[in-house]
Order: C-alpha cells, then sequence, then structure tokens
C-alpha cells in the first residue's frame, strides 16, 4: 500500500509489489459484500423450508461441484463467490436453520445474534487480557453477570454482585466454545487441586485419581478426562435405569466413590448432567453435591442444554442445589438464541482455575493486571486469544428482555408437549422417557407378534425413510438398550404447523412400513 | 408460536405464552438488524483510525456506562442496543481495527472473511460429523488443501491429493480456534502413542514423558502440556541466545534429549516455533526433525504468525524440513486477513489423532460414519460441536486469489522494513534482533552514560508515553534480559502514512524524553 519506494525492490520476487493498492477492508468493499451477504442471508431464511433438510450428496462432492482443486491465482468479483456458495455449498449443507430440524438438539439463534456475532468479527479483537479489550472484557463479564441472574445462580458464580456494595466475590465467569472446554478447564483444575492434596510428587499421584458420571453422561466428558490425562481405568461411569428415567442413583455414586477411597484412591470430579444429550436425563444437583463433599470432590453441573430452560421459574428446580457445586455450564448456542459458539462456565472460585490456567509471558505484561483490579480472561480458558463473544450474548438479552426469551422457551416446550400427546395418542407408539424439556423420546413400540428387536428394527427404518425425504430430519438413541427417536423441537424458525406436519409424515410413514 | 390449545395452560407459569408470536428470526428483523449492522461496522471502519487506540476507561467502566444491572424484562427496539454499543462498547475498546495498532501480532482481516463468518453465523451448522454438515465439513478440508498448497506443504499433509488419482493419504487437516487448542491435541496423541510405546500401565508411565520447546516458545505451550497432564518438571525449556537470534540450537535440543533418555525418560514431543510471538525467531525446523527422529518424538511446528507469509516463495525457506514433522498449524487469523477463530491444523496421519480423540455415542452414529468414507472433524479436536469455519477461509482465497494474498504479506514486509531502516538510521535506537517478517523489535539504545538498565526504563517510559497519546499503541517484550518495544505492521487498515506518522511520534516522544 502506499508508495514505498525503490528499497522495496530488494524482496527477493519479482511479483512484489511495493506499491500495493490491495485495501481488504476497503469501505466500499466491506458495505457491498456485507449487503450480498445478509440478501443472501435473508433469501436463505426464506426459503429454507423448502428445502431437504438432509442434502442428497456423496462425499467428494463439493470438490467435484467446485471444479478448481488449487486456489486462483488471481482474485474474481465477489459475486464469483457467492454464486459457488449457492450453487455448490447450499445443495450440500444439512440444513441446521430449518423449520423441519430435529435432530440433536436445535442450535437456536436470533436476529440480534448474529447481529452481535457479525460487528465482533468485524472488530476482531483478540481479548486475551483486560487491556487488550476493556469493553469486550466487561462486556463478557456483564453478560455472563445477567445470565447468571437470569437462572437465579447464587452470586457466589457472578463477577459482580448485584447488591450495592460491588465487591468481587471469588466466583466469576468465562465464555468458552464448547461444554467439552468447560469440563476440560475444571478436570484440570480439579485433577490439580486433587494432586496437591495427595501430596503428590508432580503428576505421580495422577493414577490415583478418580472421576464419576453417569453413563448417560455426554460422551465429551470421557474425552475431556483422557485430555487431562486421567487413566481411562480411572473414569466411572454410573449406572443408571428407567426406574430413575436414566437419572444417577446418588446411592450408587456414593458407593463407587466410597470403594475407591477405601482402595486408596482419590475421588476428584464428579460431572452432573441437567438435560442428557441421550434422552434429558436429569440428575440431582443437589444430591451429587452432598456426596461429592464427603471426598472433597470437585462437583460440575453440564447444564449445556437445558441451562436455558431454568431461566423459566417453572424449570428452575432443576437447578436446586447449585449452590454447593463448584462449577456449571450452560449453552446458549443451543437453547438461548445464540448463534455458535458460546457456552458459559461459571465457577464459585475463579483462583482455582486460573492457578491451573494462568500464563503471564513478558509480551502480555501490563499495568491494568498488575494493578489486580480486573481477571484476564486468559487465564479461565485453553488458549490466550479469543473472540468478543460476550457481544452477541448480551445483545439477545438486551434486545429481546427476559420475558422473550422465556417465551421462547415456554413455546418450544409446549409445543414438545403437543408432539408427545399426539405420540401417546397413537398406540403404534411409545413415549420412552418422562418428557422434561422440549425432547420427546418415543419408538415404535412392540405389539401382537412384534418383538422388541423387531420393534428396535421398525423404527430405525422409519427414521431411514423420514429422513430420506428430506422433507424432515431426526436423530435416534439408545435408551435401555432399545432403539429410540430423538425429536428435538426449538429450531428458530419452527412454528406449530411444522411439528404438526411431521408427525403428519411420521404417521403416513409408519403407516406404509407396517401395511 | 401457532395457535397451541387450552392444554398448553397446565404449564406452571401464568406468564406462559402458548401462542406467542416471538420471531426471532423474522425475516424483516433479520434483514433489518443485519443491514443496520453492516452500516455501524462500515462506519466504524471509516472512522477507527480517528478514535484513540487504547481507551481511556477504568476497570468496571462498563458497568457504570450501561446502567442496567440486570437484564431488562421487556424487548427493545435494536437501535437502542446499536445505540449503548456506539455509546458505551465503542469508547471503551482497544481497537485492533485500527491503522495506528501495532501491538502483539495484527488481527488481519477483510471484507469477503467477515461476510463468511457471517453466513456461518446465520447457517449456524454444527458440523461433528460429514452426515451433520456435509458441505461444511468438505469446505474446511478443501479450504485447508488449498492453504497447504499455498504454503507448498508436502501432499502427506492434504486430505486429497493434488495429482490425478483423488486418493485419500493418512493426513489431513481441521480448522481449531487457536494455537493452544492444536497443540493440545498434537500433545494428547504423542502422549499416549508414547504411553503404549514405552509400555505404560494406563497412564502411569506419564512421569516419564518429557517435552521440550525453546525458551522462546510461546507460553501457551506451557500451558497445553500441563493440561495433557505432562510433569511441569519435565517440560524441557531450551536456553537460546543473540548467537542464533533466539532461534533453537539443534545441538542443545540433542544434548537435553539425550540425557532424558539416559536416564530412563521417554522423549516424547517438541514443539518448533517458526516466528515466535516475543521476536519473531525461526527455529531451524529441518535440523529439529532429524533430532527428534532419534527417539522417536512427535515434532510439532508452530507457524501462528509466520506460517502466512510462507505463502510467499521468498519466505517458504523458513519450512524446510516440514515434510519429515508430524504436524503443524499456523492461523490465518493472525495474518490472512481470516477474522478469528481460524487455526489451521495439519497432521501427517489423522488417525493417531483420532486415536485419542474419537468419540462415538450413539446419537451421533451414522450410515455415512460407518461407511469409513469421510471423517469425521470431531475426532481431531478438543470438543465435539464446531462453527463452519471453513467457509470464511475459503471465501477470502477463491475472492481474492493468490497474487493478492502474496501482496498483502509483502506489502505489510515492506513497511516493517521502512519502519526497520528509519529506526536504524536513527543512532538514538538500536534493532534488537534482525527483522524477519511484519515485526520490528527496538529499542533505546544505551549510550554516553546511560547504562542498559536506564536504556530499558528509558524505553518502558516511551512506550507508556506513546500508548498515552491514543494515537498509536505497542507493545513490549523482553529479549535477552532487555526491555524491548514490538513494532507489528499489519493491521488492515494500515497504510504507509500510518507507519511513518508512528514512526514522526515516537522520534518525538524519544525527544521530550532525553530533553
Amino acid at each position: 500500500m502506499g508508495s514505498l519506494d525503490a528499497n522495496s525492490a530488494a524482496l527477493a520476487d519479482d511479483r512484489a509489489a511495493p506499491g500495493s493498492s490491495f485495501q481488504p477492508l476497503n469501505a466500499d468493499d466491506v458495505r457491498a459484500y456485507l449487503h450480498k451477504a445478509v440478501d443472501f442471508i435473508s433469501d436463505y431464511y426464506a426459503n429454507v423450508e423448502s428445502m431437504a433438510v438432509l442434502p442428497n450428496v456423496k462425499p467428494g462432492y463439493l470438490q467435484e461441484e467446485l471444479k478448481l482443486s488449487s486456489p486462483p491465482n488471481y482474485s474474481s468479483p465477489f459475486e464469483v463467490t457467492m454464486k459457488e456458495l449457492r450453487s455448490a455449498v447450499v445443495p450440500g449443507m444439512t440444513h441446521w436453520a430449518s423449520p423441519n430440524f430435529f435432530a440433536f438438539f436445535p442450535s437456536t439463534n436470533s436476529a440480534a445474534a448474529i447481529a452481535g456475532d457479525l460487528i465482533a468479527s468485524a472488530m476482531n479483537t483478540v481479548g486475551f487480557t483486560w487491556k487488550a479489550a476493556p469493553a469486550a472484557t466487561e462486556m463478557e463479564v456483564l453478560a455472563l453477570d445477567w445470565l447468571a441472574q437470569l437462572m437465579r445462580l447464587p452470586a457466589t458464580f457472578m463477577t459482580r454482585s448485584t447488591g450495592s456494595e460491588g465487591a468481587r466475590g471469588t466466583g466469576g465467569g468465562v465464555i468458552l466454545g464448547t461444554t467439552s472446554e468447560a469440563m476440560l478447564v475444571t478436570l484440570v483444575a480439579a485433577r490439580d487441586s486433587a494432586l496437591r492434596r495427595s501430596g503428590s510428587n508432580g503428576v505421580a499421584g495422577i493414577t490415583r485419581l478418580t472421576v464419576y458420571a453417569s453413563d448417560q453422561t455426554h460422551s465429551t466428558f470421557f474425552k475431556a478426562c483422557r485430555l487431562a490425562g486421567f487413566d481411562p481405568a480411572n473414569i466411572r461411569s454410573i449406572p443408571t435405569g428407567p426406574e430413575a428415567h436414566y437419572s444417577v442413583s446418588p446411592e450408587k455414586l456414593l458407593e463407587a466413590m466410597q470403594a475407591d477411597a477405601e482402595a486408596g484412591l482419590v475421588p476428584t470430579y464428579v460431572c452432573a448432567t441437567v438435560g442428557t444429550t441421550s434422552s434429558n436425563a436429569v440428575d440431582p444437583v443437589g444430591a451429587v453435591a452432598d456426596v461429592a463433599a464427603l471426598f472433597d470432590a470437585w462437583v460440575h453441573v453440564d447444564a449445556a442444554y437445558a441451562g436455558s430452560a431454568c431461566i423459566c421459574p417453572e424449570f428452575r428446580h432443576y437447578l436446586d442445589g447449585v449452590e454447593r457445586v463448584d462449577s456449571i455450564s450452560m449453552s446458549p448456542h443451543k437453547w438461548l438464541l445464540t448463534c455458535l459458539d458460546c457456552t458459559c462456565l461459571y465457577v464459585r472460585d475463579t483462583q482455582r482455575l486460573s492457578d491451573s490456567l494462568e500464563t503471564n509471558p513478558e509480551y502480555l505484561k501490563n499495568d491494568v493486571t498488575d494493578s489486580g483490579e480486573v481477571t484476564d480472561l486468559k487465564d479461565m480458558q485453553v488458549g490466550v486469544g479469543r473472540r468478543f463473544r460476550g457481544l452477541k450474548l448480551w445483545m439477545v438479552m438486551r434486545t429481546y428482555g427476559t420475558a422473550k426469551l422465556q417465551e421462547h422457551i415456554r413455546s418450544d416446550v409446549a409445543m414438545a408437549k403437543m408432539f408427545e400427546e399426539l405420540v401417546r395418542a397413537d398406540d403404534r407408539f411409545e413415549v420412552v422417557v418422562p418428557r422434561n424439556f422440549a425432547l420427546v423420546c418415543f419408538r415404535i413400540k412392540a405389539r401382537g407378534t412384534m418383538t422388541e428387536d423387531d420393534a428396535d428394527e421398525a423404527t430405525r427404518v422409519l427414521m431411514e425413510n423420514l429422513n430420506k425425504t428430506g422433507k424432515m430430519y431426526l436423530a435416534h438413541t439408545v435408551v435401555g438398550g432399545r432403539f429410540v427417536l430423538r425429536f428435538a423441537v426449538g429450531s428458530s424458525l419452527q412454528e406449530e404447523r411444522h411439528v404438526r406436519s411431521s408427525w403428519e409424515l411420521i404417521k403416513k410413514t409408519t403407516s406404509q412400513l407396517t401395511d
């Protein structure tokens, strides 16, 4: 850029461009490209309902569509890029934004969140320390405190108390990318604390540390444990069953921890889940905390999905006892209208996290950090660099307000309840576990000469046939050894009519199957 | 939404809204909010040059500005949110997008990248498996292969070879959030492999595993080692010095690894850096790989910043020997015009990663994964969920093309070279290490009665005075025990005039200091 003189010719290559006129943030381009992208998005939302939710493409399709196997040498008008996006990328998408998407958990979204994420991308701050991004750091803290208030978390998890004194407690939060990261950093903090407590020489004692979760806990917990170096043989998976709707039994947890302690092992960490991925089971948070306290073990609550529901008073009881746990994480990118990625981790004592995660290289040292008045959020996460994720979360709460957010949760729950009742009223199906939130787990019921295995197979074929239509997408799980369909309501464009038409399709496809 | 009937009254709370009309992705709102955000961004870029780069705010300022200590109950027009963004957030930003920003490394950006990130936010896919997001998975693979070609990485790091056969090799890539994650996942893979190799019973052998990096390596490496459970006592920091411009000595590395092996320890992992954060030192990749090979240790190359420069032939030699390493990561969010977060990790054998990182819960099982024809990218990263990050990276390469991207790197380097020459021509300063890329490390020179300590202090005061003006922001490091200023060229709005005016300010402020 500008007009560097002949000195620049010293650069080795004759394509050197000392008088470069390339301006990647040229004001006209920024405005034009982004307005084009916005129009694309508006059109996409308007049309996504009519697109096949699951695309009909084969592995390797994109390379064939796009032709170019190498990056182009020369620039093209942005319209060319957008054209390829429309013609090659969109037809190969699994449309999570489709109102006919009922798989996994919905990745809910909103105009305010997308706007916030867009502005964060443009400002592109790297907020490792307060000084490197004061507004981004403070906004993250503020948004986390607001969300904590929405969920009625105890003040011990907030950075600033809501009272008049404004004093900092020991607790606080941080926005991470995924629940896995929340598990990893708390596991590491608990691990280091247990090593110190048990007088380990360095990490030698790690072979004695044990961790606990129910067999319904998300598989990423076991991965996070392995990442943190726990011995796979020391990861206890507590069996659950239909009698307690697949929530963990405090008695069985106590037994397991007791047996380990008696064997000279060190119970270190318990993960309780509020709303498991498989069937939305809810572990009893308070009872788990009471058991863990006997062993001084860290308790983490994974409320990735259902934490959002707890902003409604009628669901808040699922978090009862949270005042006695060490940490809780929940993901607004699942059910609180905030696009990926946004996982909120709250800990009761931030010092325990930063003891394990703090780095203090010379190039990040600064007067504000030295003053001790601020928390540098890099010390509560895996890495150092970080996006301005607090902005979108704040924008969602600021724009929509508590009442609308509660209305959003209740509307999804009401639609799921309606669907559940439709399923229950049809004697070809059974609802496998009681619905707690907006997920309905159901399957074809074994009737007459049909064995349970036959019902499994029929349910599997039903799913495949449904998904092949392109008119809906739902995924499965296995609960109590049985193949079960997961109907997760809540995609942000979803309305009651989509739930009803999906139910009609399920009924029709089932009839074709059993006729 | 819709018109749920009286059944919904069964919900506990009288604020339940069965006939909800709240549409968070209402087409009109999406269009209106995003166009407002785009206009904000255009205005921001137009004006950021005149804003103080470092804001003059105190810890806690945002809460005071925004008044609301709790989330509002009711919704507000989006304009209210945007007004608070303008009035309260912007004045508290450290403006990484400012052309007067010279601190840390620039977080470069472009219109195409922001548009790509925006579309990813709107589509909001969760691409854990190929089936959950075919286009997102394939686009990520394609963008990584393109970038590998730009850097002339050997075909062993690519998912699809560039030849006609199109066969899959053992290598491949994945886009992660940060370099720390790239280090963590490769450390864990190397750890597990070394444990198996050394016949460890579970993780018992972890106390014998050792890892190596120069004392100039980013602090996040040591953090990643601790996250992965390596014993802090087994993390070897190889001393460097001015004689090799702070690059690691293969001889010293060999000595350290040899001594450990002789002591019965297991050399497991070496991290080499191409372009250290402190001073842009370059470790000799090939020589490090040769040493590590003697011990069967994993070699990772951290080219977070300087990897982008290697798309220019004249800088590619810094990666010589990369065909013999196990993994390399580089971050387009640093210097390749792609907004946060985007770190590209390439590994020679993806199986070694997925052996440690694979999860296979029932609810993610599907026919395409079972076919073995695809890589599910969740098995190469910390967590499970993942944004559609490949889109922005592809959009940058597709829109601008190789020549413009090279021009961008060369323009930054040329400006840094110009600045370096200005500094060298002023005998009040010294350039502390030779400039390799677009970072100039300099300080006030000890002259006359001024001791080196005096020069350190004068340099520190110079930095503080410069940063206080709001007219520029630069950060410091310590090299060879001396306080050094880091002048990092490359913020995407930067032109030669900004470099020149910053130099004038430095000269003037130095004169005031020494007068």
